[in-house]
């Protein structure tokens, strides 16, 4: 009944700042501030992406809960500034007269139609811009905290991306898994590191290759792409999630929160897709023992069994349908004439799946952060790692 | 802050009852109790359902919340007889002297292991009785009374199966949207009617009968199978959902909810994990204008646009990984005696992608019950019903 | 975001049966069903109750969750029979014709007019049955578990009438604290045993004799009572709730579930409305050392202060108003003529100021659970225990 | 389950700002910031505020979630900032080496000692910069955005004291209604009116004088008051609230409310605490017709029957213990040494139950806005306006 891991986030894209409030970790635990800063940077960087990406450099503003660079325990209030802000005071503005053109032309693929008949709004900028994908700055700036925090049990959250429209690697963490556990951590966590270096977030050059040059390509033709990204948690301890009811399970939570992501099309855990081309004899991971300890041969149910985590790496994919703004518009009607009208353009990115695979880390990292805390309780660090190293 | 739609359940698989508590629905709305048990009469038949379904003949009894066929306003209780109860009643007395023997060698992909680690259980009965699909038909039963709320306002929820074991359907509900949007809702429903006289709930004939050939043979040599099942949601009106805050999104309820059905491994919206691999000018769904009315000329969106519906058929698709009880057992380890053994065995079935594309049907209507009774409001039918009417 | 202690209750006065789940509590819990009835008996006890209480005589069935007289984990069900069943099966039939008059005129007081309007309810009894204060009866069943979860870290629930009518005792639990804290939790004890004696839950004969009396006249009068009780939890590690969000505090949670008891008007914390006479000076709790331990001189404060429970005993006061059902109608108007008419009379009680106080009792020990599993966490009582061991 | 109203609040006392988030509210709402001013110029005038409220002066930033004067559905963020924040930069620098002296000596009554032990902070700064009632004014200026949701519907808030450190007033809200229901609403805002200009919010002069008196006297004497106040909500439909289950009740989530107000140690419904001393036939409110309209005769109820509004004012009374940090420190515990010592000192006022006033009515309002919003439903302000005045 009391509240304990919650979120709140607030903030247009142009408007001012973006806000969040993450309430509900423990007291004591140490925040850096480069850390958070370096996501923002993570998220913001990759090949696809637009002009706003130079504009926005973000950087994170803690106004309250940490002190001296422990939490208090007291909700953390971030905030990350818009850097462009004085090109949209004035049309962005809380209050005063409505300045500038009304959009009424809706994007195919964005919000701006749904949320026009949701909200009742005849200027469709009051709908985009919050529907717009700048809010999941705010979720990876709070993601970062919540992982800060589950780096002090181990816990670590990698990425890469597998496709960009169409262009696929050989390559997936289920692989990893599946070819060896045992190296399956350190298979992942090279990925991932190689991924850092890419501008695609993939790890193999030649495919990451293919991936940037099919979106040159896309953006030469004022097109847009969409792909897949693959998100590892490993060291997460067994037992965070739960069969006992629906919304406990650490799947489907998962799946909540990355489905969550503007653009997510489709959410697997582990084989996913494929499970359903396999035989129960395929599929299953088969429990082995090995120096006194269980084992498993394989990973296909992504370090998830009837809801709860089961010690080995949680893998999640996640399929990102092509950016909604195209600078060769799509049809659309114009809601105020009812006439045909090209679509309403605003300055885009050709490519995100980079950026969302970032946060695909961060929701991930929220999700486990909870869960985590269900199961091992305490008010500060010293709590808490208490309550985990006991329970080993 | 106020409860609106909540729901609980309980019981364990061979427990006395399974119990469900819903809250939240208007008062005054017209219960059939038929319609309850026809939807747990969906959820059991089909091929590849093992021994216990004939057991089960699932009805459902009405402890409160109704009053001569109309809901009070208050919680509905209800409940589902364990007919074997007889036969258990020692093996599962809530009080009394253990009986029979602990299980101790969990089935890999179900929830024994990590269910033995999370709540220090040395008998994995105590896990499994839970874990077990058993509890869907309680999920089933009180969605039959959330779709019954939908059908007054035109909501309809249809699903069929489109894969079992690789044995795969070249038709689904998302291809007859893009084909011909107009067409969608009756070709969809006609598809849905199709299935309901399939052993296997698929619409095509030909391919049912290579499903059911498939789960006969995997059957026969103590395997088992998984598969992939539709669901949609017609007529459900624009503006459901919301782009405003991450956990308010359609689609990620809805992905959250279908993701929590036991053995589920991957959810999509509308074109799903294919939208990796097109362009925008491919993927999103133009805004055509036809005799004054916006329409769409393809529904890859999947009725979902910015985590808000709008309008159009609203497609979700759910991977099913085969059955983790196996009659030819996987290799595990005996976890008292930390040696290899053989998997527990559990009676079960070879195939539940059929009962879980009910599963599903369900729990899309408890999703959108509370979507809907978000945006419109009201505590009567009455009331409901002219929220919903004065907004159209 | 993931459920901790979740609990759902249903039934109506007159139905089959009420049911109650509960969620949360970690598995290996020693459960006594003979603890459990006890307290429905205790809640139905005392003077001032009407014939109803004889016809109830509630016990409890367990449906799932427990299993050998242990916790399982996974959500425990309960129910309660109405053994009058038989006399309002058609009466209270979920299906079928209307059956028997419909009730139009709203006893003052009750929910009958507020909930007619909420749920455009023709017949009375359809929001009557539901409102009723027989719906504690499964608060008290599931408060009763929660209780014996408590026991296992040796906090005890306490509870004693000081108020019935005008009646007023000399003596209260925030009395006994005051005049020596290191004596506190004996006195409450003891006050708690003679009070369990007592037809009217209070601990001096002299003053229970009176309030007898005063519920016999007022019986006689057609008239009915309401009064005050106290409830003290002792040995409540210091910790509890928080001051960092309006809506973690112990007090805010404590005076929520103490109010949603039918017929509560006020709760008090502590001293409580003699707060506001005193000065600050007077009112505060000083903290002493002695043995080198803290000790307080007093315990204005009930135990918690800043939204957190201090260690002291958890001191809370509710009053109750009279039944609203009177012999003697009050004054009302028939709803479906809109004539003034004598409000609608249905079996009741005269005063059930002792059945509240084990309401009380009940709904202390839920927020107190809940509160302890958000700082000490664990999925087993073995990892409770360590948690809460290792923090001490 | 998708969430309605939501509100989180962050910031410490000497932080550098406060910052609050509310989502839920309708778009197209019209915001005026002159009133959000105005609501937090209330907050801090009163006599008995110290040297602090001079230096606050709080003004209200928006950051997000409106747009020319109108809500835009999406979330708003909403700020305050600490106008003394460069003297407290370094003592409250989120990140940097700790500076300044720890706290060491909790003062009794606040937070201090009890989330030292939750969160196991040494410097009781950490503990009381939250623990702060500087966190209210966040409450007030969100509580104002609720005010003029709820003004679009008549529904107006309305406060007075009626008692600091025992000087009573003769008068009071529900007095008011007791004497005459039909004149009820106009004598509250009568004393509301007359309270707005008194130093201490009472509506009686001479005994507003007495109290200020009284305040004075307890300031020279370094010591604190506490006080009652009431707040009465007009016009507020019936039907808000449910008696369905135990946390949808209108009564006991005011009571949650109002009892989360630091300091507040007891809440009050209608005739509250005297309704234990009173027969069923004096306290119940009889139901009168008049002119075709159902009225009452008297208001013992504070408009809430069986949980739910009937119609009548709203009428909720808080008292208030004296404020906790004395300029004559009480007797306590130095942590650090075990020693005895006189508490902490920390800049504060003599008496804030002017001011908890404010604030009582803000957290009325939250609640209020809650349960319209669930009872009406709606987007849009055209929508709800059309879903309130439909179902009038």
């Amino acid at each position: 009944m009391i509240k304990r891991l919650e979120i709140l986030t607030a903030g247009e894209s142009h408007g001012k700042k973006l806000v969040g409030i993450i309430h509900g970790l423990p007291a004591g635990l140490n925040i850096d501030l480069d850390k958070i800063n370096f996501q923002l940077v993570r998220r913001q960087r990759g090949a696809g992406r637009g002009q706003r990406m130079q504009i926005e450099k973000d950087t994170v503003e803690i106004i309250s809960g940490i002190r001296f660079g422990k939490t208090l325990g007291s909700p953390i209030a971030v905030m990350v500034k818009n850097r462009d802000w004085e090109n949209w005071e004035q049309k962005m503005a809380p209050f005063g007269k409505p300045v500038g053109e009304k959009i009424s032309v809706p994007r195919p693929g964005h919000a701006d139609f749904a949320g026009s008949v949701k909200y009742n709004h005849s200027d469709l900028r009051n709908v985009l811009e919050r529907a717009s994908a700048r809010e999941t700055a705010m979720r990876v700036a709070i993601g970062a905290i919540a992982m800060q925090f589950l780096d002090n049990f181990g816990i670590q959250i990698k990425s890469h991306v597998i496709n960009i429209g169409g262009i696929k690697s050989s390559d997936s963490f289920i692989k990893y898994c599946n070819e060896d556990t045992e190296q399956s951590a350190e298979r992942i966590d090279s990925a991932h590191l190689k991924a850092e270096k890419s501008d695609v977030r993939c790890a193999s050059g030649i495919t990451a290759n293919a991936m940037i040059e099919k979106i040159n390509k896309a953006g030469e033709n004022g097109d847009s792409l969409g792909g897949v990204f693959e998100v590892a948690a490993l060291n997460v301890p067994a037992g965070l999630g739960s069969y006992t009811l629906w919304d406990t399970r650490l799947d489907a939570l998962l799946s909540f929160a990355l489905m969550s992501i503007p653009g997510i099309k489709s959410v697997e855990i582990g084989a996913g897709i494929q499970a359903a081309d396999m035989s129960g004899s395929q599929f299953h991971d088969p429990l082995l023992i090995k120096k006194g300890k269980i084992i498993r041969s394989q990973n296909n149910c992504g370090g998830i069994e009837g809801g709860i985590s089961n010690g080995q790496p949680v893998i999640i994919r996640a399929a990102m349908k092509p950016i909604p703004t195209l600078v060769k518009p799509l049809q659309s009607v114009d809601l105020k004439t009812m006439q045909p009208s090209p679509a309403h353009k605003e300055r885009s990115d050709v490519c995100a799946v980079p950026a969302a695979s970032i946060v695909g880390e961060a929701m991930t990292a929220l999700v486990l952060a909870d869960a985590f805390l269900l199961r091992f309780g305490g008010d500060s660090m010293e709590q808490v790692r208490n309550n985990f190293f006991a329970s080993k």
